[in-house]
């Protein structure tokens, strides 16, 4: 596979503790590379059950040129399907979600079944077989409701990952949740470099008053308290403030210890404090829905996140949940998409508002989306040198060193 | 030649009734291949002579980066010219049809003949001679009215298409018609996916509602009377229809056997029977033109269809005719021009209204512009894979069968 | 360096007194090799000291992907920084000018002295020494108030340039010059297109009716009097006038002899005299500012004008300077930026006007544009072939030769 021989010598200048070298970031060769191979290698989040919530509903999930069907069936099992008519290739689903009781191809109407079961097709000559040309899968797994899908022949292992995830979000229950918003929203960077963002909260004292206001910058890789590293009286401040929390956790059967990118693996989970008396990631900290989910009955003074390699981070609140995953769509431009859940019985203009309920994340992405931005315009300059990481950038850290690591196991597995 | 070695490669994965490997369909690569190998090796359609009806009226043909100028003499031949000024490469011809008494470059006001001599170049030295220096030429090949050009220096034999097409569409005299409209219609799909979209009515049924009120779904390669596929009751009729009509076809002199891409050749003319009492191709089946044309002295139940690869087709009705051609623009992006012909004498508001004229393609065109699209984004997903034609989809399989060995000559040459 | 191997080939292909082959002027390559090669090994106008007139002012410079600062310190020196910050790589100032106190990057407040200096950066571990982290300087010279920047590490002589423009424009004094208006204007052609435009007049008395009543067309390359070609009857009385006019200039101080790309060199000086009884460079050929620069008491018929290679060139008149630089956006689009400047005690509706100041090249840059445009266009056409200068295009010929070298020997070192 010689045609990725330029990424292989790329990734051979990855510097501990440094950003990558540049053609990684804003080549259309990395581009290529990562949205057909790495990425492909890989689980990527993709929506939740609530996304998918009834029988014959589907989400498409789009990623560069790839398109791939998630549907609940009739049994209530999600599958996930290539989004080609095995005809002549058509796009079957064309609509970001919906509903369909059959998938039929629009241009010639084959028709599948849910489970991919080619049902009708018109025309074919005595020796086509049906049960040669249902939909071709792709590999899906449910961690806790958060659906993962993986496009290669052969996934990695998720088992850890699914225990630890599911065991915490379970109180949650996302099957009892409905999606009230989606934002999608186009970030002019590399995906990378959203992702980078996402994993430092060391731009958050000037980028973001909104959300500092609300969640602190402890638990985004700022003054982390398991580190000891950075502001480290706010630090203790914060150890301590956790330590009084954890026995009200304790009673709510939400206590555990910090989940932190175990090795090889690709998940942390945390639970935060949240900051100026907030009960939820709202704009003004106020519960953004009155009906509560999971086993919280009083508002609850904290949330819990967990954030996945290499494309998704959530927020779980007493009162909603916010989903986030990335795709990229063009060497310098990517996806974010952002979906809010509240508890399936939750009546809008009653228990919950949409602008309020959303308030706070827009503002964050719009201010994070400019900050990728300009990241990617300087990194594309040929003054840009492989700079250092700070201290409270540990997990942007472990981000860069995750996609390295998988580049290069695929780039092996792809040259096999 | 080994920048098209990939080429070579995708062309061997052909597989005898089923679709293209997915790059030869939607990569640059491909794009690249076609525009600059394959469509430069064959002859392609170009407009009418109705297009360039006077003296001195000249349309530019364009496909991709190319620019030719289609040019009448004073003494009526039709010729064709690179559109670059031999001095420094200005577009000479900028609007895409107009009158030129001289074809003079805007940019240092060079100016050639209408037969491509140059006539005045200002400020040369002395050792520069005129003779040396005028519009090089490109192949022309006028066929009973129908312009095709070449842009090999060696085309490829055209005698016995002109000799078929000609025959037939005679009686229609393309020299007494004018073109009263013309729409430029671009589709998000590969040139080849609008090909093969053209080449099938297997879609008709739910696709174009109005086309098949007019035209029923015969002869466009659904249900072949020749083949005796598909639905034979149906097809059973149609051949009953069809031996009926012979006889009056005959006593207007408009009979002849059915034109099946002869082997080795690239076209196809059939006369069709018209459905539902229709008289021509509008889009309530009434008369598009009062004025009718060729042999008619009433209005006619059938029509004439020409088609030849790889980038035209044509219907001869008794009252207007309608062209289209195609030209790749990008890899994804296909110009459709569709142009509309009535009798030269005919006067609008009387004999014909532009809007009824159109309306029936022009519905047809855009729900086939949709189909293309989807096939194009469907066939770019990872989960495509080579398809199988249906029973009756021949004539599309007679299309990419067409593209393949022509594109697998045309490499040889180019490697040659 | 073998990726640009077809480059070398084609630029093999360069003929004697003819434009260059096509690929040169219209591929994706080319404006690879452009950018990241040839441009890279040269000198390039970057904007005047009036543009940064103040300390703390900063002016941007692009060439594709790449961003310079230009700023002015508190000491008066003009200095060059890369637009990244040795962070993570981030834009560092994002308007195309501005004043800046210090230079702070927007994304973590990594904040630089005017001297490029790292002066803050917050949470770096104990090992990270700010001394080794200071804006990346690029070369930078001021040429009698024009600042060119290199971006090479080892820059090409200036000295001559240096010496035989400051000299001439010295009595125009730009520090005590403002700019008033810039035009940035994108055209659709390649950068070198629209130099060879600016290079000739052969174009201008069909294409420039405002311009040559002003400036007539000598001086441009056409006709010029040093050369003895074109129209010789004109050029004769050309001769006469200048010679008339000398004793004149020489009683100003500003008479030189004409400076005409020296060997080896890429700068040209020369004095033109204007025409109709113009007295500078304006739509009517009146006064564009009252408030006379240099050594100007009375309005003078006369023009200065410098030409360098390979990005710009510049009119000094009695009342104002016109200042123009070109790079490269893509592969066929093109920045020209257009400075105004008039003397710094100038005001604004008493001494002049914007619009009548800028009308003259507002009106010659977009007829300019189109002919570049439809060059370029031309030039992409499969029919095209090298053409033949004319006499009136020597200048285009002397820019088209220095290109050539430049790019073979910047290609030489790039493969050493």
């Amino acid at each position: 596979m010689s045609r990725f021989e330029p990424i292989a010598k790329l990734l051979a200048k990855d510097r501990k503790g440094h950003t990558l070298p540049r053609e990684l970031y804003v080549s259309e060769e990395a581009h290529q590379f990562d949205t057909q191979v790495m990425l492909k290698s890989v689980w990527l989040y993709a929506c939740t059950v609530a996304h998918v919530k009834n029988p014959s509903d589907y989400f498409v999930f789009e990623l560069a040129n790839n398109s791939i069907i998630i549907v609940r069936g009739r049994d209530m099992q999600v599958r996930a399907f290539w989004n080609s008519c095995r005809h002549r290739g058509a796009k079957i689903c064309l609509e970001q979600k919906g509903r369909a009781p059959r998938l039929m191809c629009p241009y010639h109407q084959w028709t599948y079944g849910l489970d991919g079961a080619l049902l009708a097709a018109r025309s074919m000559a005595d020796d086509f077989d049906k049960k040669d040309h249902g939909l071709n899968p792709v590999a899906v797994e449910n961690v806790g409701g958060l659906i993962f899908i993986c496009m290669a022949d052969n996934p990695p292992p998720i088992d850890r990952v699914k225990a630890d995830i599911a065991e915490q979000i379970a109180v949650y229950d996302l099957e009892k949740l409905k999606v009230v918003v989606q934002d999608d929203y186009i970030e002019d960077a590399n995906w990378k470099l959203v992702m980078e963002n996402n994993r430092e909260c060391y731009h958050c004292d000037v980028g973001h008053p909104e959300l500092i206001s609300v969640l602190g910058t402890y638990g985004f890789g700022k003054g982390l308290p398991e580190d000891g590293e950075g502001d480290v009286v706010d630090d203790r401040d914060y150890d301590a403030l956790v330590a009084a929390k954890r026995e009200h956790w304790r009673s709510l059967g939400i206590d555990h210890d910090l989940i932190e990118f175990p090795d090889g693996w690709w998940h942390r989970v945390a639970r935060l404090a949240l900051a100026n008396g907030a009960v939820t990631q709202s704009i003004d900290g106020k519960l953004a829905c009155k009906k509560l989910i999971g086993p919280f009955t009083e508002p609850e003074t904290s949330s819990l996140s967990v954030w996945t390699q290499p494309n998704s981070w959530h927020h779980f609140c007493c009162d909603h949940v916010v989903t986030f995953s990335l795709t990229p769509i063009a060497a310098d431009r990517t996806l974010l998409r952002t979906s809010w859940l509240v508890h399936e019985d939750a009546v809008e203009g009653v228990d919950y508002d949409l602008d309020h309920i959303a308030a706070l994340w827009r503002a964050t992405n719009t201010q994070d989306g400019h900050f990728s931005a300009i990241n990617h315009q300087g990194i594309a300059n040929d003054g840009y040198q492989q700079g250092r990481y700070a201290v409270e950038e540990k997990l942007v850290e472990d981000f860069k060193d995750f996609y390295v690591d998988r580049a290069k196991a695929a780039l092996k597995d792809a040259q096999a």
